[in-house]
C-alpha cells in the first residue's frame, strides 16, 4: 500500500475510488458531495493514520491533531458555526469506515461538541430547551460507552429510574429540567467509574473518539470476524467527522433508509422506511415502528421527490441499486450515506436483468450482479421466512448441523434405507436419518427428500451424494444422537422416533420438528435464464454435467449442461437386482483371473522350458487349466448377465444426451465397497459360533467372512481400484466397453446421434494408459465389426493422481482427453483422506488458521493446482489438441472454476443443480480476468 | 545404435571395445587375437545382421552368404585346409554370443563340415576313424536338436541301444564301426521326421546353423530372460564361426577351464578344471569328473606353464579376474574364450583389494568391482551351499517365499509375540511365524532371529521393520497355510507345530525342515574395511542411518553411519511397560485437546461478545470448563509419566552418537495403532453380550470399542497422523521436544557433544511448518532455561507428500533441513498404499509389465524422483543451505542411492545393516557419473 503525506480528507476532496484510503462510507459520502448532493460538510481521517496508530503501541500519529484541527477550522468556516462555541455551537458525529462493512467496530458518536456551556447555547439557538438537554444526554451515553467503556445498561437504568420517578412512560415525556438532573446524575456516575470528569473540552470529546474508533479496530470482535472473513489485518480503518443535522428537532425532522429499488423483489420502486423527529439511533434500536417510506410521499412531497430524484441520481451515477440514510432538518434533506445495497436472489436477478433494459448497464456487468449463491438458491424448495421464524419461535428448533447440500425438506423420519424405498414407494415424503451414510444407503438416499446425519463434514459420503443429486442435507448434527438399530434419535433429552416428522434446512443447517411448509421453485425463473444466457455467451470454459442416469441426465440438460463429464458406473452396480449378481461376479474374479495369469505363466513356462522339464510343466499345466475351470465359468456367466443390464445403462443414458459428449467413467472403487460389511459378518459369525445353531448357515458365513477379508485393504483409497481394477481384472472392463459400443451401435442404427468417450479412472503411469487404450481400441473395434456400425468416440483418462501430473506428457500419447478428479487428486497431494479428515483434523485446521480453506470444497491453488497446471501444460505439449476438463466436486465451485478458467481448461463438470452455478461462475471468471488486465 | 557396411569381423579385426556389434564372446576372442595369443582363427558375423534376420521376417540379409563364403576363403587360407573338402577338411564350431550372456539361445555346433566324404578324409589324415566317426555323430546329434529341432533324448536312446546291442558299457567302447552304424541310423532318423536328407553341403549346414543362432534371439526362453533382466530386445546376438581345434583327439590333448584367480576366495592361483581326451561339452555334461587343473601341471608342465603365462597376460590386459576356456590338441594349447570372471562377495572384494597392492588397478576401479549386493551378504549369517544343498537333497525343502530381509536363521517355531518374548528368555532361537505382521508384533519380532510369513511383499510390515533391525526374513510364503490361534503350520499335507524347528533364508526365500547349521560372520573383513574406506573418499553422499535405540545406533556407527537420519519415536511407545500409559494417554487426548479448544474458542466469543449475551457465554464457559477437567488431569497425568521415558530413549541414543547429528522425528502414526484391534473387540463384546456371563467387563469393553471405534479410520494413511497429530494433540508433541531437550541438556551439562534435530513429519502447508517450528523452538527455549544450558540444534521436516514438494520453498523458510521419506512420498504419488499393493496389483504390474520395479524397492525417477528434483531446487532457492537427505527404504538401495547423488542430497540414511551398501553404492554412483561424462 502506498503511503501518502495527507493524512484527513475534506469530503471534497476525495471519490468513491478511494475506499482503501477513506473506508467505503468516507468515499461514498465524498463522491456525493462532488456530485452536489446535500451532504452535510465533513472530513475523513485516513485508514493509514490507524495503521500508524496501531503499529506504534496506540499512540496519536504526530500532528494528526493539528490537521484534524484545521479541518475543523474549514467546517467551522463552511456551517458558519464554531466547534465549542457556547454562541453557536457546531456540533460533529464520529463514525468508523472501513473498507468493508465490519461489525464488532465502533460505529457512531453523535452530538460530539456538547459540553455544560455549549449544550445551553444550543437551547437558547433552537429555542428548544428539551432537544439540547436529550442530545447532551445521548451524547455523554455514547461517549461513555464507546470511548469511556463504561456499561450501556447502567445508563439505561438510571434513564429508566427517571422515568418512574417523573412519572414518564416514554422517553419524550421526559422534562427538559429532568433530563438536566439526569446528565447531572450522569456526570456523577463517570466521575466515580472513572476517576474523571466527564469531559468539557471538545476537542478532548473529538480526539478521544477518534482514538475510539481506532482501537475498535483491534477489538476482540473485529478480529474474529476478519478471521472468519478472511480480511486482512492490516487494512485499518477511517474515522469520517461530520457536521451534525438532526432529525429530531420537531415533526418537520425526520429520519430515515431508502433504496433505490425494491431490494427483496427487485420492483423498480424507491422504498424505505422513515420516523419523523427521530434521530438515526431511533431507527435502528426499533423502539417505534417506523413507517413506509409512501408516507413520506403524502406528509412531505417535496422532500420525497427531491430524495427520489436524488435516488435515480444515485443509481445512474453508480449504475447500482444502492441503499441511502438522510436525515430531515427542519423541511431540508441531507443525505448522510449511500452504498450498494445488500439483496435477496430475487432481487438481485430482476434489478439487473431491469437495467440491462434500461440501458443502465450492459450484460457483462450485470453478469456480476448475480452471485453463484444467489443462484444456488433457486434451484431448491425453500421455507418462507416467516414460516421458519415462527417455527424457531415456537421453540422447535432442535439443532444446528452443517448446511451440507441446498434446500429444504420436510417429511417423515427413516432410519433404515430399505425402509426409505418401502415407505417411498407408498407415497410418503422422508427425511433419512443416519449417523453416516455409506454406498449401501444410495437406494434409500434416493428415495428421500432429505438426509439428515450426525457425523461427517460438507465431504462425507451424505453430503457428496446429495450435493450429487440436488438433494437437500444436512450432515455433522452431532447434538442429535442417532441409534438406527433402536429407530430413535435424541435431541437433549427428547426422543424422536420413526414416522415422526421432522423439517431440515439443507441451506442453513437448521433441523426443526415438524413440518414447515415447503415452497418448491417451478422453473429457473426467466430473468434468471436471461442472466445465464449472457453468461454462456461470455464464457470460455464449457459446463458439463456429472451424471449417472437418464434422469439426471436430461435435467442437467435442461439446466444447461452441454455433455456429461462424468458417468460413473459404479451406482449401477449397486442396484438393487443386479447387486447379487456383482457379489458373485466378485467372488469369483480372484480365482479366474488369478488362474488365467497362472495358466499364462506356465504356458509360457512350457514354451521357454528345456525338453527334460516339459513333461513336468505339462502336468503342473493342465492341473491349473482344471483349477481354472469352475471360477472361470462363474465368473463370465456373472458378468454375461451384467452386459445386458449395463448395455441399457448406457443406451438411456446417450439417448438423453443425443449430440452431446458423454464421457462414461469405467468402474473405479475397491470391490469391496459391493459386498457385505466385514464387521457385520464377523459378528454374525460370532454369534453363530456361540449359539451353535445352524452349523451350515455358520459354514456358508465363515466362507464369505474369508472371502471379503481377502478382499478387505488397510487404505482402500490407495488399493485395488480405478484402472489398476481393469488391469488385474480386464473382463470387467471388457464388459463394460462393450455394453458402451452395443448400446452406441444400437442407437446409431436408429438413428441417434451418439458420442461416447470411454475415461479410465486413476491411472499414473504410461503403461496403465496404454494397456487400457489397447484394450478398449480392441473390444470397440469388435462390436463395431460385430454390429456393422461405426461410432466416433473417444478414449481419455481421469488425472486424479500426483503420478499421473508428473507424467502427463507421457499420458497424452495415448489418452485423447485428460478430467482431472481433483477429489482424488486433492487426497492424495495432501495425503488427505476425504472421510477421515473433514471430519477429524481439517475443522481444527481451519480453527487454527493452518488451512483458509477446506481443499475438498475449494481448489487448492497452491498445491494441487500447480499440478494441475503442470498437467496442462505438457499433456498439450504432446497434444495441442488434447481436451482438458475438471470432474471432481470442485467442478460447481465458483472459485474454482474461475481457477480452471485461468488453467485454460476446456470444461467443468459438475452435478446437475450446479450446473447454473458453473455457468454463471465461468462468465464471471472471464470478466474478472478483463477487468484484472485493465487495472494494470 | 549405427549402422555400419561390414557385416563380418575376422577375429583379427576387432577388438573387446566392440561387445555391441560382436558380443562379448567374439569381441573378446578379437582381443586375443590382437594380442597374439593362440586362438584357432575365425569370424563374427555381427549383432546387426541378426536384427537385420529378425526385422525381415527370418530371411538371410542380402550378401550375407557371399561374405560368409568370403570369410570361409580366408579361414582356408590361414588353416591350410578346405571347408567341405574330402581330402583336408576344415570344420568349424559355430557359436552364438550377445553382449550379455544369456541362457537359451542357441549354444554351440561343434564339428561342422563333416559329410559322408570329409569324415573318411579326416578319419584318414587323424589316422583314427573312431575319432572321426564321434566327431561326425556328435555334429549330426547337435545339428538335428538346434538346427532342424529334432529331440537329442531320441538321439541319445538309439546311442544307448546301440551300446547294448554291442556290449558297450560307456560312449569310448563303442567301435568306429558301431559308430558308423549309429550315423546311418541317425541319418534315417532325419529323413523320417523332416522328410529331407541330413544335408550333406558344408556351406547348407553352415548357413542353416547361423540362421539357428539368429532366431534363437527370439526364441521363448530367451525372451523371458530378458524380459526379466530388463534386456532390450533389439540387441541381437552375434555368430561366431571358428576353426575346431580337438581335445578329443588322444591323452596329448584335452580340453578345460581356468580361472587367474580362485573364484570362490579372490586367492591369486590358477584355479580351474580340465579333462584329458575330451570335447568341451564333456567338461560341461559333467559325464565325466574333470580333473584339477594342477594335474595338468604334473602332466603337461608346458602347457601349464604357457597357460598360466597366458593368463597373468590376460589379467594384466582386462585388468580384472578372467574366466577362460581353451583346448589342448596334440600338446598344443588354444585359447577359446575368456570373459570377466563370476566370483564370490569374498572373491570379489580379496581380488579387488589384491590388484590394488599389485598395483594392477586404481582404488575407484576397485569400488566399482564389488557390488552391493556382495557387501550385504557378508553382514548376514549364511548356510553353507554344501548343507543346504544336502537339506534340499533329503527333501526338507517346504516353500519358497519372497526373500524381504537377507541372511539365514534356524531355531524353534512359535506363532505368537507374547511367548516369544517368553520364550527367548529362556534362551531359545526362535522363528516367529504369521500370517503378517503387525505393530503390536514388535517385541516378539526382536525376540526372534527369524521371521516368516505367508501374506504380504518385500515392503510388507514384517519386511520393513525385519530390514530395519537386519532379522533374516521371508515373507509372502503363500504355499503355507498358518494358523496362529490353533499354532501350527501347514506345508502341503503336513502340520507343523509350536516348538517345531525349521530354517529359512532371507536372501532366497527357502524355507526348510528342520536346522540347517549357520555360519556367523564375525567382523566386516578386513578387505572389505579397506573397499569402504577407498568409497568414503570417493562418494559425496552422507551416509546416516534409520536407527530407534542406542543397540542399533552404536551398530550402526560401527558400520560407518555418521549419524541418525531417523530415530523413529513410535517403537518407543510400543514398550512394553509404556503402552497401557500410551493407550490411557490417548483414550483421553480427543476429550483433553478437544475440550480445550472449546473452552478457547467460548474465550474467544465472550470476548467479542456484546454486552447482553455476556452472561450466558460466561456460563457456557464455565460448563466448558469443567467438563474439561477430568480428561485433562488424566491427559497431563499420562504425558507427565511418558516424558522420563522418553528423556532416557533419547540420552540414550544422544550419547551413542555423540558428536553426529541426530534427526528425531516426532510422532508418525496414527492412534489407533496403538490401541487393541477394532475386529477383537467386535468380537469380544459380541460373545460378552450373548453369554451375558460378565456384564461388567461388558460394559468395560463396549466403552473402550466405542473409544476406538471413534479414532478408526477409513484410510489411516491418509488420515490424522504425521504433523497433523501434532497440531491436533499438541500437548503430545510438547512432551516429546521437551523430552528430547532436557536430556540432551543433561548429556551437555556431563560433557557429551549432543547435536539433536526435530524432525516434522508429514508437512503439506506452509502453515504446518510455522506452527511446529515456533512449538519446537518455545519448547526448546523454555528447557534451555531452565537448565541454564544452550544446545545447538535444527528443525526441520520429511518431505513425503506431494503437497510437500511443491511448496517447498515456503517449507524452507522455516524448515533447516528436509529428509525425504519416500516410502509415504511413493504411496501418495502413486496412490498405492503400501501395505496393500504390495501383495496384491504390483506382483500382476510387474508380472504385466506395467512397472519394470516395485517402486517401493527402487526409488521412481520419473514421478516421485520428479518432485523430489522440484522440491530440492526450490528449498533450496530459499535457503542454500539447505541440508536434504533421504530417510525412506530407498536410502539403502543402491539405484536409489545412485538417484540420490543425481539430485544433489546431502546425505542417506538407511537401516543399520544397509550402512555399507549405500557407502558403496554412493561411491559408485561418483564414479560412473564421471565415466559417463568422459564417455560423452
Amino acid at each position: 500500500m502506498k503511503t501518502t503525506t495527507k493524512s484527513i480528507y475534506l469530503f471534497e476532496e476525495g471519490n468513491a475510488g478511494m475506499k482503501d484510503l477513506l473506508g467505503g462510507k468516507g468515499a461514498n459520502l465524498a463522491e456525493m458531495t462532488r456530485l452536489g448532493f446535500p451532504v452535510p460538510p465533513g472530513f475523513t481521517i485516513t485508514t493509514e493514520m490507524c495503521n500508524e496508530y496501531s503499529k506504534s503501541g496506540e499512540k496519536m500519529p504526530v500532528g494528526l491533531e493539528d490537521e484534524i484541527r484545521n479541518a475543523m477550522k474549514h467546517l467551522e468556516e463552511e456551517m458558519g458555526k464554531k466547534f465549542g462555541d457556547p454562541a453557536n455551537p457546531l456540533l460533529v458525529s464520529v463514525r468508523s469506515g472501513a473498507k468493508f462493512s465490519m461489525p464488532g467496530m465502533m460505529d457512531t458518536i453523535l452530538n460530539l461538541g456538547l459540553n455544560s456551556k455549549t449544550v445551553e447555547g444550543l437551547a437558547k439557538r433552537t429555542n428548544n430547551p428539551r432537544f439540547a438537554y436529550d442530545a447532551y444526554r445521548r451524547f455523554i451515553q455514547m461517549f461513555s460507552d464507546v470511548v469511556l467503556g463504561l456499561e450501556k445498561k447502567n445508563f439505561e437504568e438510571m434513564m429508566s429510574e427517571k422515568k418512574k420517578n417523573t412519572g414518564a412512560k416514554i422517553d419524550s415525556e421526559l422534562s427538559a429540567d429532568s433530563l438536566k438532573d439526569l446528565i447531572s446524575e450522569y456526570k456523577a456516575y463517570v466521575k466515580d467509574h472513572t476517576g474523571e470528569e466527564f469531559p468539557e473540552d471538545v476537542y478532548v470529546q473529538l480526539f478521544k473518539s477518534v482514538e475510539a474508533v481506532f482501537k475498535s479496530w483491534n477489538n476482540p470482535r473485529a478480529i474474529v470476524y476478519r478471521k472468519k472473513e478472511h480480511i486482512p489485518d492490516d487494512l485499518g480503518t477511517a474515522v469520517n467527522v461530520q457536521s451534525m443535522v438532526f432529525g429530531n428537532t420537531g415533526e418537520k425532522s425526520g429520519t430515515g433508509v431508502a433504496f433505490t429499488r425494491n431490494a427483496s423483489t427487485g420492483e423498480n420502486v424507491l422504498t424505505g422506511d422513515f420516523l419523523f423527529n427521530a434521530q438515526g439511533e431511533d431507527v435502528v434500536a426499533g423502539i417505534r415502528t417506523p413507517l413506509e417510506l409512501s408516507a413520506l410521499k403524502d406528509a412531505a412531497p417535496e422532500i420525497y421527490n427531491q430524495l427520489q430524484d436524488i435516488a435515480n441520481k444515485l443509481e445512474r451515477h453508480y449504475k447500482d441499486l444502492q441503499d441511502m440514510e438522510f436525515t430531515v432538518e427542519e423541511g431540508k434533506l441531507y443525505m448522510l450515506q449511500t452504498r450498494n445495497a445488500k439483496r435477496t436472489a430475487q432481487a438481485a436477478i430482476k434489478a439487473a436483468t431491469d437495467m440491462v433494459d434500461e440501458s443502465l448497464i450492459d450484460t457483462e456487468t450485470a453478469v456480476m450482479r448475480v452471485t453463484p449463491a444467489q443462484i444456488d438458491q433457486l434451484l431448491h424448495p425453500y421455507y418462507k421466512p416467516e414460516d421458519k421464524d415462527k417455527a424457531i419461535a415456537d421453540g422447535r428448533l432442535l439443532a444446528k448441523g452443517i448446511p451440507a447440500s441446498p434446500g429444504a425438506a420436510a417429511g417423515t423420519v427413516v432410519f433404515d434405507s430399505d425402509e426409505a424405498v418401502r415407505l417411498k414407494e407408498e407415497g410418503k415424503d422422508l427425511v433419512l436419518v443416519r449417523p453416516e451414510t455409506t454406498p449401501d444407503d444410495a437406494q434409500g438416499m434416493l428415495a428421500s427428500k432429505g438426509i439428515l446425519t450426525s457425523t461427517g463434514g460438507p465431504t462425507s459420503h451424505a453430503a457428496l451424494v446429495a450435493r450429487g443429486w440436488g438433494i437437500p442435507c444436512v450432515v455433522g448434527c452431532e447434538a442429535l444422537y442417532i441409534d438406527p438399530e433402536k429407530k430413535i434419535f435424541k435431541a437433549g433429552d427428547r426422543t424422536f422416533k420413526e414416522g415422526d416428522s421432522i423439517s431440515i434446512d439443507g441451506s442453513t443447517g437448521e433441523v426443526i420438528e415438524g413440518l414447515v411448509p415447503l415452497v418448491y421453485p417451478t422453473d429457473m425463473p426467466k430473468e434468471a435464464q436471461r442472466i445465464l444466457g449472457w453468461a454462456d455467451k461470455i464464457r470460455k470454459l464449457g459446463v458439463y454435467t456429472n451424471a449417472d442416469n437418464p434422469r439426471d441426465a436430461a435435467r442437467a440438460r435442461a439446466l444447461g449442461a452441454h455433455g456429461i463429464g462424468l458417468c460413473r458406473t459404479e451406482h449401477m452396480f449397486m442396484e438393487r437386482e443386479r447387486l447379487p449378481i456383482v457379489q458373485q461376479m466378485i467372488l469369483s474374479a480372484g480365482d479366474a483371473e488369478g488362474g488365467k495369469r497362472a495358466v499364462e505363466r506356465i504356458r509360457e513356462t512350457l514354451a521357454a522350458a528345456k525338453e527334460a522339464q516339459k513333461a513336468g510343466i505339462q502336468a503342473r499345466l493342465e492341473d491349473a487349466e482344471k483349477k481354472l475351470e469352475k471360477p472361470w465359468k462363474e465368473y463370465r456367466e456373472t458378468l454375461d448377465k451384467l452386459l445386458p443390464f449395463q448395455r441399457e445403462d448406457f443406451r438411456g443414458i446417450l439417448k438423453a444426451m443425443e449430440g452431446l459428449w458423454v464421457i462414461i467413467r469405467l468402474l473405479d472403487p475397491p470391490l469391496h465397497e459391493f459386498l457385505p460389511s466385514y464387521e457385520d459378518l464377523l459378528v454374525e459369525v460370532t454369534k453363530l459360533e456361540i449359539t451353535g445353531e445352524n452349523p451350515k448357515l455358520l459354514k456358508e458365513k465363515e466362507e464369505l467372512l474369508e472371502k471379503v477379508k481377502a478382499l478387505k485393504e488397510f487404505n482402500p483409497m490407495l488399493g485395488l481400484r480405478v484402472c489398476r481394477l481393469g488391469i488385474v481384472y480386464p473382463e470387467i472392463y471388457r464388459m463394460q466397453v462393450r455394453a458402451i459400443f452395443e448400446a452406441a451401435c444400437d442407437l446409431k442404427k436408429d438413428g441417434v446421434d451418439v458420442k461416447p468417450e470411454v475415461m479410465i479412472p486413476g491411472v499414473g503411469t504410461e503403461n496403465e494408459m496404454k494397456f487400457t487404450r489397447e484394450m478398449v481400441d480392441s473390444v470397440a473395434k469388435k462390436v463395431m465389426e460385430e454390429k456393422g456400425i461405426q461410432v466416433v468416440y473417444k478414449v481419455g483418462t481421469m488425472v486424479e493422481l500426483p503420478r499421473a501430473c508428473t507424467v502427463a506428457g507421457d499420458l497424452a500419447k495415448f489418452a485423447q482427453f485428460f478430467s482431472f478428479g481433483t477429489n482424488d487428486l486433492t487426497q492424495t497431494t495432501f495425503g488427505y483422506s476425504r472421510d477421515d479428515a473433514s471430519g477429524s483434523f481439517i475443522p481444527v485446521y481451519l480453527e487454527k488458521g493452518i488451512l483458509q480453506q477446506e481443499p475438498f470444497q475449494v481448489l487448492d491453488r497452491v498445491g494441487v493446482g500447480r499440478l494441475m497446471k503442470m498437467a496442462v501444460k505438457e499433456g498439450r505439449a504432446t497434444d495441442p489438441k488434447l481436451e482438458v476438463g475438471i470432474c471432481g466436486e470442485h467442478g460447481g465451485e465458483p472459485s474454482s472454476v474461475e481457477f480452471c478458467h485461468h488453467l485454460g481448461l476446456n470444461y467443468v463438470s459438475c452435478s446437475p443443480y450446479r450446473v447454473p452455478i458453473a455457468r454463471l461462475a465461468a462468465a464471471q471468471a472471464v470478466v474478472r480476468e478483463k477487468s484484472d488486465y485493465s487495472n494494470k
